[in-house]
């Protein structure tokens, strides 16, 4: 299969490799060209613009978009809407609100355009390697770009989802869990670290890895992480979120299901982007204003 | 009524004031001779120890406790265990954990000693001219001490609440609810403070105290605080905590009772006492390991 | 004042008693028929149409909309808009949503309509003997109905809030801290419920609302509530929720403040609906496929 | 080696196949004679008492403990304390608090008895074939045992801790980790469940696990469960638990460490085995209280 990718990013850069390495062929663009030479170099067809792109590929034309969410992705869609001719396939394999993909389908779908909502998971590595990959979209066109799917995805590690918006929501979920998963793991090692015993974290995360009920790939990584720096002590505690933990218990919300978890998961994130709060500030005051308890000056 | 003090301090200092106010007699003692000159001056009787506090008071005795949890409060009780007589009372008013005085009463129990477990509440100027008082004890014996508890108190400020335990159980919820009303009422100052919009937080503060849904004495407080420094700026959002919101969580978990409210009032407390948390260094390290996120390096 | 009042339920009814005690004359409506003539039998001029109650009132008018929330709201705005000219005044007294306000104002504004969204708390209580009323709208145009709310509220219980959406904004944090204190007053009476000792619940609530740190309205209306029902044994812990808990959460998701008492009082509530949860089957069957644990079946 | 096993239920009888198989000797006993009947039938020595079992032991002896926690635990090693010699090893692989684990420490030493406190991990298919096992006791005398450890636990899957109390602390935390990630999923599930798409569970666990970030042992065993009963529809969602992480999250409380995912979801658990909450009245008679919102009879 000939398809376009458009973005060559962390996660476009790796699954374009992926897609050469199983034998298809990549046309690829970004707005940064030295992406576009990268690509080239590697064996894909680099072209500078969505325009040239469209042109390179046969019909019916199979284009992966992988750029950043929400208006990036709003764009790049909006143009392949005016380009691209009935029995086109469109492909956003990157994180976009399910609702937004909704939207999306709709307008292409009015063009005769196909859409699939692609949640991409396992990392950069996953990309390059195999990949985990929930797919909503028309399950008959899925069929013709079934093979694609296969090749890229590790064994089993692809799913048709449903409609489109499927595949997107099905991946939030998952970084939802994910963010109760790390945060989990991490609450777990805030407390050794406090303990009494004096714990080689790099070694507790490997023997977890090895039989235990928590073995994942997470606490892999954990075990990589700890290799590197013992104590962590080259990194701050600052945990930022893209988007999907967010849009989970926003959704969660919506449909009246208590997820305390990761609302908590997610919230704990906000509250390490803070060095003080407004509400520690409160508290303290009004604690000094009944009890006479001292306050701690800035 | 003339009865002992020991222990003069913010709470102890000002409930002998209002004990004196009402036309009782105190014999007050204090680690601190200062403490003990000063109680003299406002028409108490100082003393430096507590034998001679014992002396000085007619039998059946009634002495006040009013020293810090623990440790200390188990040591004065030791002592008056050792010279008190059946048929005195002995009163810890201080925040003790409801156990501990169950375990005190067995103790005083075995020598004919009365033991009240009183739950004190409305801070400083509630000791000083009107508390809430919450008593645990025998039933009958109360009854020979209901005035003063009727004097100190505001009006239907007092309780008698079961046997011994049930008074310093009854303030150590009262006290879990208050870690849940002050982190509510600091949240929602929190949001307003990053909002779109400029509030005057005292004005904020003051109107929701005259006819909505939240006034309280705690709103009554934020409003005074925020008169003082308007937007808390000399304040660092640092949550001390003295025991009984942990109590009350740990109680909780042994009854089996879901109280994610206090408890997370409670952990947001801990999690105010750090600048950096080894639960953030490992969620960072695991973000980047999956997805190139980059980390804030120390 | 004479002024008009749309919508005549449970709070609107009130509210316009409250301001005909107040001197003033309404003129009112309601889709109901009953309540108009129910209004009129007190002293107001009921009316059958949103057209009739626009041509009874001089001008400039001064309307007061208390209808739901959400798509009842907004076609009585939008009607209005069509009916009223310029300087005429429309007032939101209603639960609506902030940004809602935000886009009626920038409707009505194109007319040279001046609109209000005014947060009302206080129950259906205050509405009729005074209430908390929070006033975004336009500061000048304000001083001309400042007087409406001097009388209609308690004595301190009005504020001028700025521009238009700070209103709905101040009353929905307002009730998000209202949910966080309710769960912690309830969470703190289910751990005395299962404590070992027998406390008699109204009397509790009773003393803590003389001379407590959480003496407040919401205590006493805990204490009204044990009056009628000791135990609550008639009542189902059913916990329904109206909107302005989840706008809160969901505010403060997109400002990134860490809210965990305010969003867990929210998914108690959603815990509540339900008999048996999705997530309880789910850990269930993975504690019995790790470890053997039994299954409780259906 | 020729050891022995006290306690031969689920966890006890697989390690000691497991024991067997790696060419050991086993001999053990059981409360219930019909499980001591099962172990002679596979290869071990049943014996009807612990003098027995002792009796039959080498010197020095080695005797791994696999009874409940708390008191049967307490019990048992009480009696070795009495039976067993300078020298001898009791092994406790059970889920004993790490703080009963030291104290029980003390006590052994002081015959010159050497304990260690092993964590196990991996359920009864890791107890039948190789488990994941932290080990806490004397460095020295570990190395007379590790060959056992070796064998019975899958590569790399068993650890040196440190100090007696470091392996069930481990173990304690391990579990801990395990209710947040249990939790995460399940809510992951709940909101899938309730979204309005139509998953089938079993496929989406499947291609979770097949090259995404949550790959785990915990989302293969969800896998398992659906492949069971697609919609989990004969199982109640009634969670229980078994004491580690309440006691990982009194430790927290402990070490001050904010852990707000465990505690959420121990709390859930305890949430799980009520049908009805009286935190759930109070709020519901509230709501009625000051705003005559209906409430829910019995």
């Amino acid at each position: 299969m000939k398809l376009g990718m458009i973005g060559l990013g962390k996660m476009g850069y790796n699954l374009a490799l992926n897609i050469i390495d199983n034998g298809h062929s990549i046309v690829g663009t970004d707005v940064d060209a030295e992406l576009v030479n990268k690509i080239s170099r590697v064996g894909g067809e680099g072209v500078h613009t969505i325009e040239e792109l469209v042109k390179q590929l046969p019909t019916p034309r199979v284009i992966w978009v992988m750029v950043p969410p929400g208006e990036v992705t709003r764009q790049v869609i909006k143009k392949l809407s005016d380009l691209l001719l009935d029995g086109d396939i469109v492909i956003d394999g990157g994180n976009s609100h399910y609702q937004d993909s909704i939207q999306r389908n709709a307008l292409l779908t009015e063009k005769g355009i196909f859409f699939f909502d692609v949640g991409t998971s396992g990392g950069m590595v996953g990309a390059r390697n195999g990949a985990c990959t929930m797919i909503g979209g028309d399950a008959e066109v899925f069929k013709t770009i079934e093979p694609l799917f296969k090749d890229i995805s590790v064994e089993n590690g692809y799913l048709y989802t449903g409609p489109v918006g499927s595949g997107h929501f099905l991946k939030m979920i998952h970084n939802g869990i994910e963010y109760g998963m790390m945060q989990s793991i991490a609450e777990g090692f805030d407390i050794l670290k406090k303990s009494q015993f004096d714990y080689d974290y790099e070694s507790v995360a490997k023997v977890w890895n090895n039989g235990s009920v928590i073995r994942s790939w997470l606490v892999e990584l954990t075990q990589a992480a700890f290799s590197k720096d013992a104590n962590l002590e080259e990194i701050r505690g600052v945990m930022h979120s893209s988007g999907e933990g967010k849009w989970t218990v926003e959704t969660a919300l919506d449909l009246q299901v208590a997820s305390p978890v990761i609302a908590l998961a997610l919230m704990m994130r906000y509250r390490s982007l803070e060095d003080d709060t407004f509400t520690g500030k409160v508290v303290a005051a009004l604690r000094n204003e009944f009890g006479g308890h001292e306050i701690v000056k800035k």
